[in-house]
Order: C-alpha cells, then structure tokens, then sequence
C-alpha cells in the first residue's frame, strides 16, 4: 500500500486535502498542543479545545465542574482559571479533571480535519512517542500545522519536519511541504530556540513575557502521551 | 519607512494579504513565467495570460492576429500556435507579436493580485535585473508563489529565496515565509536542479518529457527584461 506522508502548511490550507484519508496530527507549538500533551500526561480526563471564550465560559453556566482556560494577549481572562500556559496543565492543577482550552488557531485546525480517520495532536513535548505510535498504524498521515491567523510560521513547520525526520525512511511518499519542512528542520535542529528567535512572531511571543513558556514547549520527549479526538474531548490514547 | 518583504506561498494565501500595500512578484518557474520572462525578452509586444483554453481561443475568433499558446499534458492543443515551453518564445517566433498564454496556475495568482501598487514577473531568469529594479522602489514587496493546484511547490519558493536572498540586507522586514523560503534557498543553491529533482512535482514533469524546459528555466540572469502587467497584458517594464 502506497502511504504519503503530507504536510498541511496552514488550515487555509485543509481543503486542498481529502482529510478523510489521513491520519492527522494537529501542531500549534505555541502553545497549544504542547499544553495540552503536557495535560493529558499530567492525568487530566480530557481537554475540549474551543474557539471562543463565550463559549468556554459556557461550560460553567452548564454546570459543569470544569477547569476554564482563557486568555487574551497573554493575560489570563477574569473569571477564568487559568490560562494557555503549559504551567498551568501541572499534575497538581489537571489530575482527574476536565479542562475547556481556548485556542483559536488550534480549534480552527481540529475543526476542520473532523472527518479525519484519527486525530492526535502533536508537540516536541510528545515527538517520539507520538512518531513511534504513527509508524504503527501503516496509514497515510498529514501533518496540520495550525499556524498564525491562518498563515505559514515556522515553529509548526519545523515540528511537523521533526516528525517528517523520524518517519521518512519508513516507506512513506512525502509531497513538496514535507520535503520543505524536513529541510527547516534540518537547519534548525541543532538549536531550535536560536532558529526561532528570529522569526516575528518569536517577537512577538517574547514581547507577552512568555519567554519561559517557549523554553518549556520546545523540550523534546519529555512525555509519552499521546492525545487524541474523541467526540469534541481530547483524550489520552490507550 | 518600514517595508516589508513577504512571502505568499501559495494563491489560496493571497486573501490574508492587504494586496493594495504591495509590489507583487508573480512567480511561476514551471514554466509559466520564465516563458513570460523569455518572450518579452525576445522582443513580444505583450503576453496576456489566460485561466482557460476557450478564453485563449476566443481572441482568434475576435479577430485578433495573436500567437496562441495553450498545452493540456504537455501537448500543444490542436489548432493553437505553441505550448508552454520557454523554447516557443525565441525571437524569431515573438518579436512584435502579441502572445495569448493559458496557464492555469499563474493566471489565478495575477488575478487575486489585481489590486497590488504593481505587479511584476519574477523567474530565475531575470533574477538579479528584477531585483535590482525592486532595491529602487522602496515599498514593500510580495513574493507570490503560483504554486501547484493552489499549494506549495518547492520550486516557486526556491525563487522567492533566491530574491529574499538579494533583498535581504536592504532594510525589509522578513515574514515568516520568506525566512523560511530564503533558509530553503541556502539549502538548494548550490545545485538548485539536483535539490528539486527529490520532488513530487520534479518527477511528474519528468513524465511529460521536459526536462530540456526545466533545465532552461533553471538558469540564472540570462535575461533583464521585466514583465509588468498593464491591465490585461504583461509588457516590457521601461
């Protein structure tokens, strides 16, 4: 069987896939799937990502007894438990709980990969782990970078080319993103965080004072879990 | 003044764009717009890109003493001039005349760029001449990358690379793409031909047999002219 091994640049970009042939992995460095790998390893029950804080905020007028995480320019939203920080999803705070995340470019990426065979969601947190699971599964597997408002960056692109590194010599067909993104990987490997600093939005993150969140998500395989869609709950893969 | 260089890597991106605020480079190295580059060159009063074979057709049926150029699979359609190959735009066949040139994948990049200060022709051929022309006007510059059925190619972005490369030092603000593009080009410049050969697409052209028209299309500053649009026709930037 001929599996290909693709490379979504940005959610613009979805459509251009039949999304229902893949496994996906969805990647949002900063800070998404690397807080919610960091979560679900930490024991949380589940994660349910959203796009909206309105409709974050709805799971408590719901009644449910979830963890609500929100936050706007890197500033936690009041009312809100906690915010995107994967220092927030720590065993303490997540063991045995259900937390609402708000991510925007995140949400719009799993959204519309839905029809996907599986989704997992993917990290430098979880890159082995999660790589020696995909090599398992003998299915064709695109890798959905979520992006900057829709747009190309660089620290999905060179994850997604760090899972490209690892699974390239396993008989995989790899289309012109994924040969890109190997590529940037190669250039970046040796010093990921030095690579980044100086696209803009590394800026920009450094500018909100996350500088310590950018460190904690680009440590490779420091967890195991794997996270994957169930419904609209990411869960940990058994 | 801040002046950005950024790059566009595929047209389904071009929306996420404020056009109007840019220089646009046009970029479609297979083959598109290195023939364009070629005929105006060797002395074609214009080429007009066209989306559709029928659109091509219609302008002999108006009358109109053009060369029509439409090819479907790497054929030259029945009843029309030539195809696509740079090899068709020699002097001894352009020289005053007006081109008409069915191209799927530029044609849609010019279009979404209408609105754009200026929309030039880009290719490895006219290179450094285009460069230079853009170092002169100090606005912000978009690369866009025709790309293949509205995704990212290599070869495309290769060339936005080769013209970050010379632009870089000059005062731009890189995005990420063009980063990301420049960092492919340091990758592939030493033997560009070899580094797209790897592929999907390098093999795909393979089939069609022209590999004589990749090989031209890969060679660096063998013309200065620069293709401008002029409402529906490329001229010769003067």
């Amino acid at each position: 069987m001929n599996k290909n091994l693709d490379v979504c640049l940005t959610p613009a970009l979805i459509p251009l896939y039949n999304v229902e042939d893949y496994i996906i992995v969805v990647i949002d460095i900063f800070r998404a799937t690397s807080s919610i790998c960091y979560g679900i390893e930490n024991g949380a029950e589940a994660i349910i990502p959203v796009s909206e804080i309105e409709e974050c905020a709805a799971y408590r007028e719901k009644g449910f007894d979830h963890l609500l995480a929100a936050e706007r320019n890197g500033e936690v939203v009041a009312g809100f438990d906690f915010g995107n920080s994967p220092f927030s999803y720590t065993k303490e705070k997540v063991s045995s709980k259900t937390v609402v995340l708000t991510t925007t470019n995140g949400t719009h990426a799993l959204h519309l990969s839905r029809k996907a065979k599986k989704i997992v969601i993917g990290s430098f947190l979880n890159l082995t782990s999660l790589c020696n699971w995909l090599k398992t599964q003998n299915e064709s597997i695109l890798l959905v970078c979520a992006g900057w408002k829709n747009n190309f960056n660089l620290e999905d692109t060179l994850f997604a080319g760090a899972v490209v590194e690892q699974l390239k010599e396993h008989g995989y067909t790899l289309d012109d993103p994924a040969i890109a993104a190997n590529d940037l990987f190669q250039i970046g490997k040796n010093d990921i965080s030095q690579y980044l600093s100086k696209t803009s939005h590394g800026e920009r993150l450094k500018k909100l004072g996350i500088e310590k969140d950018i460190a904690f998500c680009l440590q490779i395989d420091i967890t195991t879990a794997i996270p994957i869609l169930d419904g609209e709950k990411l869960i940990k893969l058994v």
